[in-house]
């Protein structure tokens, strides 16, 4: 959770418009399945109750919001992209928990966990319809007097549903890892590009999209939407390892302990000489000791796969904010989405 | 499966044209979902190896192709509106097996249970997203080269977003419908309306909207579609009672043995006489005998819960037809809507 104190302005903001249309349209869910979708987004506890919970972090919301301002636009353009994106990204996360059996998700049983696996595949399904009818039809779902031209909206829903479809090959990429003995490096950075980069790429293009902003432009503000992705996907990845557990609230070197085939890993194990050799040895061992655990970490820095991906999520931000630097995007919006992306990612570190 | 030699033509049409866009459009899923999602289908057997199985009656794809011819477009405009309505029934299909347990269909393991839940779960997801990819982007995903105007291509879209969010609030209403001890018959009408019509009333509607005919008598074929669906789901849930084991590859009175809270249950209990209290009695048991099982058919039968069934299906049919009866349907394409309904609804007596 983001100490609201420090964060950027934009979060404020993004709550206040996108917050009301989230739970207009996770009102329109019938009966059965609105409970376990308010219990997901934190606003319930497990007996329904309400609680003060906000569901998440909101970055997605806020590009979306900065997306619309940065192409001229009012962010009230953006709102239904923000709904659509965070449904979304809701979506995968209770499928996704399924999929790898997480039990435990902001520190609560996981949907499946909860309410069983039904529930959590039929309330997923439904975030996604959700969003789609969002965007096809904005003024009937959120009931809101200002939205985009006819096109725009089909585009954005076109875009939203082609990087549904990016993020679900990547959990699927994901999925066929875990049987692989390794994974270079080129596949693993298709896999978080598809799992986390094309859903933020969206985020970050598609106010604009609806605002009916040029093709390049709203391709640029995707690029930085994407670049940001494979950043926050670099960082998270070495937190997953040497990450303080007070901080991340997993166990010191957690990837490592659940054999995760992440960026440093596959940057170690591409290295190719003893330390790579000894690392792969130690990660066809089903079940590793604490001490063999500490070794594997050794193993990845000593081959170099701390520094590669340390590297690799400086040279992605540095990328996404050089996609930003057009003169058709706004200067406050522009400095604002700057703010999110330093933001997002140094909090990683 | 459909004798070929009784079905109406329209069936071989739609499968001509529906069939090798349907080849397309799976062959944009990902090298890891692909093979999953053929095996599906009945293109490939478990082992991956072709097999000459045409997955599915092909119902909806007929029903999209006569949507069109009805408002006097080209039958190929209703090509994507058949793939995406094709692609959202095979993924609940998909996701229902997981949710109900089922491990068989069609006489073969379902996705779950060959590749297990996970899979089920991505690649269902994956044939969503399709499903709007094709519909809001078709002649860069199908290739085609006439395609359906911008704004008609966005209802479409909004169409299919909608039954499908129909569709999943039937799904889970049938859910929730498992822990209730009965169920009225209003009730089960909006379970089956949304889980079985939503979607043929889209699939029935769709060409027509693609082809951009107006609102109305969209909705008139869309109201076909949807009294279609309930007729056939009336007649279904009688053969899940009575139908014969040879014909329907399941026990006798394989849904009561299930506790399945269909129409002729729901009628029986709801005329509340003595037939329907020693009903209601026999469905709390949890293991009912084969004795036990027969005596629960003649209670539904004597409370008069086949003949509401019986009547229900007739009239639904009747609704059905009654709703081609309009003046801006060609009379050779509305013929064939008549023709295809009879034979789905015949074909179950």
């Amino acid at each position: 959770m983001i100490p609201t104190e420090k964060a950027p302005a934009v979060f404020g903001r993004a709550r206040d418009l996108v917050g009301p249309a989230m739970r207009t349209a996770v009102g329109r869910l019938s009966a059965e399945m609105r409970p376990v979708a308010e219990y997901h987004f934190g606003w319930t506890d497990a007996d329904g109750r309400p609680v003060g919970g906000n569901g998440g972090k909101g970055v997605r919301p806020a590009l979306a919001i900065l997306s619309a301002e940065a192409v001229g636009a009012d962010a009230v353009i953006g709102v239904p992209g923000g709904v659509a994106v965070e449904l979304v990204h809701n979506f995968s996360l209770i499928h996704d928990d399924v999929i790898d059996g997480d039990a435990e998700r902001r520190h609560r049983p996981t949907v499946w966990a909860r309410y069983g696996i039904g529930q959590a595949v039929i309330v997923g399904d439904a975030l996604l319809a959700l969003a789609q009818q969002i965007l096809l039809d904005p003024a009937r779902v959120l009931e809101l007097d200002r939205v985009a031209e006819c096109d725009a909206a089909r585009r954005a829903a076109s875009r939203i549903a082609d990087s549904t479809a990016s993020m679900i090959a990547g959990q699927a990429l994901d999925m066929a890892f875990e049987t692989l003995p390794t994974v270079d490096v080129a596949g693993c950075l298709a896999m978080e590009g598809g799992k986390t980069g094309a859903l933020l790429g969206c985020a970050a293009a598609i106010g604009a999209e609806l605002a009916g902003a040029p093709a390049e432009v709203v391709a640029s503000l995707d690029r930085f939407g994407f670049e940001l992705g494979l950043a926050f996907q670099a960082a998270d990845d070495l937190l997953g390892i040497w990450g303080d557990p007070a901080r991340t609230g997993k166990p010191a070197w957690s990837d490592l302990r659940s054999h995760k085939k992440t960026l440093p890993v596959a940057a170690a194990l591409a290295t190719g000489g003893a330390d790579a050799a000894e690392l792969a040895e130690l990660l066809a061992v089903p079940c590793l000791s604490d001490g063999q655990v500490a070794r594997a970490a050794e193993l990845v820095e000593q081959a170099g796969g701390r520094e590669i991906s340390t590297a690799e999520a400086r040279r992605r931000l540095d990328a996404a904010l050089a996609a930003l630097d057009s003169p058709h995007l706004a200067a406050g919006p522009r400095a604002e989405l700057t703010e999110v992306a330093r933001f997002v990612i140094e909090r990683e570190f």
